[in-house]
């Protein structure tokens, strides 16, 4: 029988730690194909480099926690009582001294829960290590995101097609939300942006209840529907009524830079080559100064992971990778462009799993 | 000019602590009067107990940090050079020996930088002290309440007015969704809940996407609208088609508990007298082996937050505090009950925010 737990004890190994802690997140749903929440109540496994794992589960949890089948000892606790007991009995039954995290989901107070337990731990962070372990896709997973990007896409074509001047940002936002899970969204990948004109140019802007869309301005929308699993997240920028030349030279530049970096994606190249085919496009137009962001970021279980499209990530990419290639030119006393497609690298170069046209487009 | 900090430096000082640190969330929030969102990349403000504060804030992030009016010194950085050069800056501008952080919200990479800027540095979980803060509603965080929870009343009202025998637990989900967004929410509280039969027995069940309810199934659904920076957090549990004498005893004993959770919520009183009242008559009923779990969280910008409604919390309650009253009883191989209420501590006693109606209903 496969250890499941082989891919993390060999982490582990790597790293020379003694034992790997994983809480509810991405690590967690991939290890036992169920997804949990972290909340104030501490759940965690922890395994060893070898030996069976045990896991800290509020006892409100158990019976949800019994449905993974997890194979080692379990430390219940109960609100009334606290949860650093169960701690104390983990750390006393599986001795560790050096114990890696994931550092980007686990919050401070389980640090500190594994500290009182054991003043002399180590904690050190192995976020990369672990979230590394999800690089490949499975096949599973490669339909889902299909799966989920198509939700996307539709909820965005119905969306757009109703959009009219004078609209809010918020009512067109509400309109792409009740058709994304018309289409079968299971949740957010993340809040939605629907951003017009100079609000377009904050790369994580919140749509406005109180501005309405004028002709001319700039209308960029990014989101994604949550669904099976995995994220979904897809930018388009259009026009409302019109666009002006210098406008339709930035969206253009913009364009070209995403093309860039499709045509950069393939196995054997890496993340640094992705984001500098692409931030090349931009730096050689007329607009370098509105360069605000690197090209993209991997995107799966979670909406940022592994690998970030960057120069100098020399992660090199192979088949089973899905990133974000995302150039963004950002002018703040006007307008920003966006245009965000979902990758995946194929055996012989990449596929661009968004499928929404990104030629130039007025709406209404 | 009042300092907006003072309450913050107050908690540091009560505590012994040097400076204060407040990552995105709740409490930056309510301290700032605008969202920020924790990703991968770290935004800290850092307040010492006298001084100006200082700031660590992704260069990407900048333009939207400046809208908070920030009155510190502001360390950027940018994701090619990294993010520890700017705690180390910031360390060194802010000599802090002992800094206290909100456990629950802080993940450990950003607690990891800070132990790398200063190895000799104590890190100290103030989570309940700072979030103490968020105890008493404001005027305007009890008027985003009171129409989050309009929102997420209107929208159940016109959901179960659809149910019929055979829809999925999903596809229940998925018209409530809808109507959420159509009525005005910005986001879910939290994931909803939609669970029938032996599925609505888990406290933090998934909706199924193969389940058809049936005739005779309890209906359980638990969700809540996110809008205004606040959480409406509501539970109703209905019968589809008719509900069986006994199933309808369970019901009522919920109900009678709800209401002496009630009854008991008043000024003076503390989180353990509510959760005693409301506890008590599960009980003294024929279905005490089904509890579960304690009576409620408080509700604020945070969906779980202080004051937690259960035995042993001898917080006392004070006008403009709100909290859910939510006993349950769960029977794992049948049903699950829960009624779920927003209360709101007054002057004289209590108000309930959520007036939905509670009399056992039959849908379908």
């Amino acid at each position: 029988m496969t250890d499941r737990y082989e891919p993390f004890r060999e982490v582990a190994r790597q790293a020379s730690l003694d034992a790997l802690a994983i809480v509810p997140g991405a690590n967690f749903a991939r290890l036992f194909g169920q997804e949990f929440h972290q909340n104030e109540r501490p759940l965690v496994v922890v395994i060893p480099v070898s030996g069976t794992p045990a896991a800290i589960v509020p006892n409100l949890e158990l019976a949800s926690f019994e449905s993974i089948g997890f194979e080692g000892e379990v430390f219940d606790w109960r609100d009334q009582t606290g949860y650093q007991a169960a701690f104390d009995q983990l750390m006393q039954s599986l001795p560790v001294n050096v114990l890696g995290v994931e550092g980007q989901v686990m919050r401070v107070f389980v640090d500190q829960a594994f500290r009182k337990a054991v003043p002399a731990i180590a904690i050190q962070d192995a976020q990369k290590q672990i979230a590394a372990l999800r690089l490949h896709k499975s096949e599973e997973e490669i339909m889902a995101l299909r799966k989920a990007i198509g939700i996307t896409q539709k909820a965005l074509a119905n969306t757009i097609d109703v959009v009219k001047v004078g609209m809010t940002e918020r009512a067109i936002e509400n309109i792409l939300v009740q058709h994304l899970f018309a289409e079968g969204a299971q949740d957010f990948a993340f809040t939605p942006i629907v951003a017009a004109a100079q609000n377009s140019a904050q790369p994580h802007a919140h749509s406005r209840e109180d501005y309405e869309i004028k002709a001319g301005d700039s209308l960029l929308i990014d989101f994604g529907a949550r669904a099976g699993g995995v994220c979904a997240d897809m930018t388009r920028t259009f026009f409302v009524s019109h666009c002006s030349d210098e406008r339709a030279d930035v969206y253009n530049t913009v364009l070209a830079a995403n093309e860039a970096g499709h045509l950069a994606s393939m196995p054997g190249a890496t993340a640094h080559d992705v984001d500098d085919a692409t931030t090349c496009v931009l730096e050689a137009s007329a607009y370098a100064d509105r360069i605000r962001h690197k090209t993209g970021h991997g995107l799966g279980r979670d909406i940022h992971e592994d690998p970030y499209i960057m120069r100098g990530n020399h992660q090199v990419l192979e088949p089973g990778m899905v990133y974000t290639i995302e150039p963004g030119l950002y002018e703040l006393s006007d307008m920003g462009v966006r245009i965000e497609d979902d990758v995946l690298i194929t055996d012989t170069g990449s596929e661009s799993l968004t499928q929404f046209d990104k030629t130039l487009t007025v709406v209404g």
